[in-house]
C-alpha cells in the first residue's frame, strides 16, 4: 500500500471518505466489542474447571508434612505449594511466600510496607520529603495506580525490545537517592510483549543505588505465558543473577496463576532474600494467620507437578495464538506500509503495544468506542495516564471470542487509518 | 472447701506438699496439649467438608447476575454473598464490603490506610505526632499487635460484664483528639466471653469524639457462635444504631466465616456506612483486582441463606458446649471457695478468661508448661504482652479433643492451687 506520508491532500481525502463510509457500516452493526483488559475468555476459564474436583468431601485435606489446611496457620505458605510455585518462578521454595489471589495486593502491600516500615531498617518512605519511582514506558496502568496513590513521584523511562533504556536507569539509581523503585514487567512485557535481554537482566542486578532501600519490582506476570512451545523467550532468573554479584537484597520479584487456573481465585507468591523476606514475614505475621491452604493445596493436587502445569499452559497457548495471530493478520493487512503506525508482535504475554502517529491515540480509542469497540483508555499505559506523544494503545485480544476479535481489530484498524489520515491533513495545514 | 487465704501457714505448705506430688504425677504422662489457640478442633473442621462439593467441574460458576466467578472483577463481592454475610452481620448488603479469607488482614488494612492517607479527608496518622487507641483489657493479643505495629500509643480501659468501663471510654474520646480509635469484640469478648449490654452500644452510638477520624474498631468476631440455642446473647445492631443517632461514620464493623467453615479459607467482610464505603473503596480499588469470588459462591452454595448457616452453627454447639462445660466443671470442683482465681462462663465465643491471683499468671502458664500443657502467653491480653497486674490468662478449650480438654484444666487448676498457696505464704513473708 501507498504511505499516506505520500499521499497528496486530494489522494488523503478520498481516502477517507472511503473509509468513513466503512465506518458507518460497522456502527449499524451495534457491536460491543471489548479490547480493553487482559482478561482470559471463557475457553480458558473451562481449562480450569478440573481444579473444582481436586479436593472434594472425601479428599484428604492434609499436607505431607502432616498439616491440616483446613485449620489456622502456616504464615508464608504450605511446603508443597511452595515447591510448585517455585518451579514456575525459576526460585527456591524457601525464598518464596504465598500469599492470597492477588499479586496486584502484593505489590500494593510491598510498597505500603515500605511507606509505614521502611524496607530492612530504613527510614519510613512516608517520614521522607520525595520518593521516586522509576517506570518504563508504555507499562502497567495499575503498577502506576499503586505508586500514584501513595504520591509517589513517578519518572517515566523509554522502554526498548531488549528493556528498559539501562544507561538512564543506572544513571538515576545510582545518582538519586530519592530513586526508591522501578517497576519491571520483565518477560512479555505490559503492553509491548517485549523480554528484556540478559545483557539488561545482567545490568539490573549490577545496579548500585545510591539508596539503600532501593528495590527492583519484578512483576513475573507472564513466565510461563508462552504462545509457542519451542520459539519462547527465556531470561537469566534475576535472584540468582543478584545473588551471584552480591546484590542479594535487590529484587521483589512477584508471580501469580491468575492467568493460569482463574483470575481472582488462584495464588500469588513473592520471592525475595532470605534478608528481605526476614523484614516482610515480621510484617505479614501482624497482618494475617495465614493465607488460603485450602486453595493452595487445591493448586498443587490439580497441577501435581511443574510438568503439569506447562502442559496445562499448553492448552492456554492454543487459544491465545490464533487470537494474537488474528489480530497480527489485520494489523499487517490493513496498515502496513501506510506508514501511520506500529505494532509489536509478542511470544508471549496478553497484550500487543500499538504506537499511533503522535496525537492520535485519544482519537482513536474514542471513535472506536463510537462503533462499539473498547480499547483501553489512550494514555493508561503511562504515569499518571498522561502519555506525553498521545501515541501508546495497548491491545488486549485475549477476551473476545476469535471472529468478534477480528471485528474489532477490522475496525480498529479502519479507525486509525481515519484518525491517521486526517492528523496528516491537519499537519499539513498548520504546517503551511 | 476451705480458702487458702483463711489457712494457715502450715496447712498451705501441707497442701502444696500433696498437689506437687500430684503434679509429678503429671509430669510422668508427658503430655502435650494445647489450650493456647481459638483453633477450631477436627470434628469443627469436618462439619464444613461438604464445602468442597457443591463447586465441581459441572458446576454453573455464574452469579444470578450473570457475573462469571472464575474471571477478573467485582471489587466488593458477589451479591449473593453479600446478602448471606449481611443477614449474619445484621447489615444491609450494600453496607458491606467481601475480602478475602481474614477479618484481622482487613483490621490491619484499615489502620494502615489510616495511617497512609488518613479517613475521609482527614491527616494521614503517620503525619501526626501521636495516635491513641483505646483497648479494653483484657483483649485480643492480634488486636493490640496491630496497632502497636503501627507505633499507635494503647491505653486500656477496664472491661466489666458488660462491656468496657464506658464513663473512661466517653471522656477519653470526647476529650483528647489524639484517641483515634477503640479495639472491640462486642459479642463473647476474646477472652471473656462477655457480650456488651444494650446500654453499653447505646453510649458506643453517641459518642462525640474529639477526632473527627475516631473510629469504633468493632471486630464482632462471634456474632453468630452461640453456645446455647435458646440462652444466646442479643446486641442492638451498632451500624443502625449509630444511624439512628446521627453518628452514621462512627463505627468499622468486622466480620468472618473463618470459625464457621475453616480457619484460613473462609470469607471475611467489612460493614459501615457509605461515606466509610466511598473512601474505602477508593483504596481498594488501587490494592486489588478483586477477592476470591469463586470462593464467595461456594459459602452460598453451601449454606443457601442464613438460616443454613445457624443450622451449621448448632452443630458447632453441640461439640464446643460440652468443652465449655467441662473446663467449667473442673475449674469449679477444683477451685470453688479457695478464693484464688474467678473465672467466666460465656454463652458463647471461643475462650474462658481466667483471673489468678495478682502476681500469678506467669508462674501459672510457665508451671503448666512444664508438665506439657500450653496455655495463651501469660500477659497476650493486655496491650505490648504486659499485664500489670499479672494476673489475667486466656483458656481456649476449643481445639483438644474432650479427654485431653479435660487432663488439661485439671493440670491447670492444680497449678493455680500450687502457684496461688505460694504466694499466699510468700505474701505473709514479705508483710512480716
Amino acid at each position: 500500500m501507498k504511505s499516506y506520508r505520500e499521499m497528496s491532500n486530494e489522494e488523503l481525502k478520498a481516502e477517507i471518505d472511503v473509509l468513513m463510509k466503512e465506518y458507518r457500516q460497522y456502527q449499524n452493526m451495534d457491536l460491543k466489542l471489548n479490547m480493553s483488559r487482559g482478561k482470559p475468555c471463557l475457553d480458558q476459564l473451562d481449562l480450569s474447571m478440573g481444579l473444582m474436583d481436586v479436593l472434594s468431601s472425601e479428599a484428604d485435606m492434609f499436607c505431607e508434612d502432616g498439616t491440616d489446611c483446613r485449620n489456622y496457620g502456616v504464615l508464608d505458605g504450605i511446603e508443597e505449594c511452595k515447591e510448585l510455585i517455585g518451579d514456575m518462578m525459576e526460585n527456591r521454595p524457601d525464598n518464596i511466600i504465598i500469599y492470597g489471589n492477588s499479586s496486584l495486593n502484593v505489590m500494593y502491600d510491598t510498597v505500603s510496607r515500605a511507606m509505614t516500615h521502611g524496607i530492612m531498617g530504613n527510614t519510613p518512605w512516608c517520614k521522607l520529603d520525595r520518593v521516586k519511582f522509576l517506570c518504563p514506558v508504555p507499562g502497567y496502568d495499575r503498577h502506576f495506580a499503586i505508586t500514584e496513590y501513595f504520591g509517589i513521584e513517578m519518572i517515566p523511562v523509554p522502554m526498548t525490545p531488549t528493556g528498559p533504556d539501562m544507561a538512564i536507569v543506572e544513571k538515576m539509581v545510582s545518582t538519586d537517592e530519592q530513586v526508591k523503585g522501578i517497576w519491571c514487567v520483565p518477560k512479555y512485557s505490559n503492553p509491548q510483549g517485549y523480554s528484556y535481554s540478559d545483557e539488561t537482566v545482567r545490568r539490573f542486578a549490577r545496579l548500585k543505588p545510591a539508596a539503600k532501600d532501593f528495590r527492583i519490582f519484578w512483576d513475573n506476570a507472564y513466565g510461563i505465558h508462552h504462545l509457542y512451545d519451542l520459539d519462547q523467550d527465556y531470561l537469566i532468573e534475576i535472584l540468582a543473577e543478584c545473588k551471584r554479584v552480591g546484590n542479594p537484597d535487590l529484587v521483589y520479584k512477584f508471580a501469580s496463576t491468575s492467568k493460569i487456573t482463574f483470575p481472582g481465585s488462584g495464588i500469588s507468591a513473592l520471592a525475595t532474600s532470605p534478608n528481605n523476606l526476614e523484614d516482610i514475614r515480621s510484617q505479614l505475621a501482624i497482618q494475617t494467620i495465614g493465607h488460603d491452604k485450602v486453595n493452595q493445596l487445591r493448586h498443587v493436587r490439580f497441577f501435581g507437578d511443574i510438568h503439569g502445569m506447562v502442559k496445562h499452559m499448553h492448552k492456554h497457548a492454543e487459544i491465545l495464538r490464533p487470537k494474537f495471530e488474528a489480530v497480527e493478520e489485520i494489523l499487517d493487512k490493513n496498515l502496513s506500509g501506510l506508514d501511520i503506525g506500529s505494532w509489536t508482535k509478542p511470544k508471549g504475554g496478553y497484550f500487543i503495544s500499538f504506537d499511533a502517529m503522535p496525537g492520535c491515540a485519544k482519537e482513536i480509542v474514542a471513535k472506536a468506542k463510537k462503533a462499539g469497540v473498547e480499547m483501553t483508555k489512550a494514555g493508561a499505559t503511562w504515569p499518571y495516564g498522561r502519555d506525553p506523544y498521545d501515541s501508546n494503545i495497548r491491545i488486549a485480544p485475549s477476551y473476545p471470542p476469535l471472529n468478534d476479535l477480528k471485528t474489532a481489530t477490522e475496525l480498529f484498524s479502519l479507525v486509525v487509518r481515519i484518525i491517521s489520515a486526517r492528523k496528516i491533513l491537519d499537519n499539513r495545514d498548520k504546517a503551511e
